[in-house]
């Protein structure tokens, strides 16, 4: 039996629940509350050292790193799903290994610097910094110009014209942009972002429509956090008027 | 026929190189000179869009993204290497590509953000930053301890008790610590930044042996590089004192 540890409020593991459900893939999810700590604690330690989220565990044997686990997925149920996901083909399969590889340091360096930066850590009393911010701007701005005019340019996915796992990693890495709506300064907006670049945009609803009902159903919870990060950002502004 | 597009002053080309000159493979190699800018070239442009090195070329196909190319370099050479370097086995080759991308996030971001703002950056007179240096050292201290309490735990290689891909491409990005011996100020070195992870230092004179002469081959040009920066901070300290 496969078991993933995930938590909906960790992109990757969105990413890979939408692959397991739209797939109906004969795994296990269980649920490790990031918001909690419970990925620090000994339950879960025992299970992945490193204390990340997510992993697969099948029997004794673990597995830690979303694109990683995503490929061994689609490898072990590939009479399950379509052969477009992740291509038998070599230099098909490569495409899309490539897109994921470069997501790491472009699209995920990105949005997690710039969220944590503007958003999580000033809404919850932590440090950040200027610089940071600046870092995560600027490569922001350059995976955004490499989706557009490079992975993007002639097809309607980032490695072919249908969807793949590399797909699936990086929109979900990208829509996390909405929780910049929760900042508490005034801040270059998702819609702001994501302006300069229309191929991604509709790329984006691409995924989205691809996926659904799986995709809205695995983003509630961020969605909800957005909200109320947004509402209090609203309270705290009223408040401030006094 | 195949062509790879490198430069020795990447970490990740080296990786690749030491993979293709010790397999034997029939990969032509050609030069991009990063310090003349080659790589932003249209010569180069037109390969590569995006301007990284390295990158395969085969005909008209263009390859990026060097975890990717070692991958498919294993799997097109299968019948040429050993089985260690990518395993066949679907759960052996899973564990050496988890290294691999957990690599990205860690050992990569940790030494590039290091070594950029504490040694290349200041030598070049380009902006750096104090905040980049704390989370460049925050990061590469979480992944040495990594690679101590996890990765290396029980076994002599990252993912195994043979070498594989995994191992190149993580080790060539660590030996960059040897360019901190070049930096303008006081700052921790690879001795003393290695000395609390025995397994690390370990592991490192092992992926060297087992990957030389070729190994001290493509490093050449980097320890050049370390050595030239380390006598310009001397003879500057030097001056200083008149």
């Amino acid at each position: 039996m496969l078991t993933v540890y995930v938590d909906m409020m960790s992109q990757p593991a969105r990413a890979l629940l939408i692959f397991i459900r739209l797939n109906k893939l004969p795994v296990k999810e269980v649920v490790i509350n990031l918001a909690r700590g419970r990925n620090r604690q000994d339950e879960y330690l025992e299970i992945y050292k490193l204390g990340k989220i997510p992993c697969l565990k099948e029997g004794d044997w673990v597995l830690p790193e979303s694109a990683t686990i995503l490929r061994y997925l689609a490898r072990t149920f590939s009479d399950k799903i379509a052969a477009h996901w992740y291509p038998e083909e070599s230099k098909a399969r490569a495409k899309v290994e490539a897109a994921m590889d470069w997501h790491h340091s472009n699209t995920r360096q990105g949005c997690m610097l710039l969220i944590w930066n503007q958003v999580i850590a000033p809404a919850n009393g932590q440090p950040y910094s200027e610089s940071l911010i600046k870092r995560a701007t600027f490569v922001l701005e350059q995976s955004l110009q490499a989706l557009e005019r490079y992975w993007l340019a002639d097809t309607t996915f980032v490695a072919g014209d249908d969807i793949s796992i590399a797909d699936l990693l990086i929109c979900t890495e990208l829509v996390m942009l909405r929780m910049l709506d929760g900042a508490q300064d005034e801040v270059r907006d998702m819609e702001a972002w994501l302006k300069p670049y229309p191929k991604v945009r509709t790329w984006m609803f691409g995924v989205h429509d691809s996926t659904e009902p799986y995709w809205s159903e695995v983003h509630a919870i961020m969605h909800a956090a957005a909200r109320k990060l947004k509402e209090r950002k609203f309270h705290e502004t009223s408040l401030s008027k006094l």
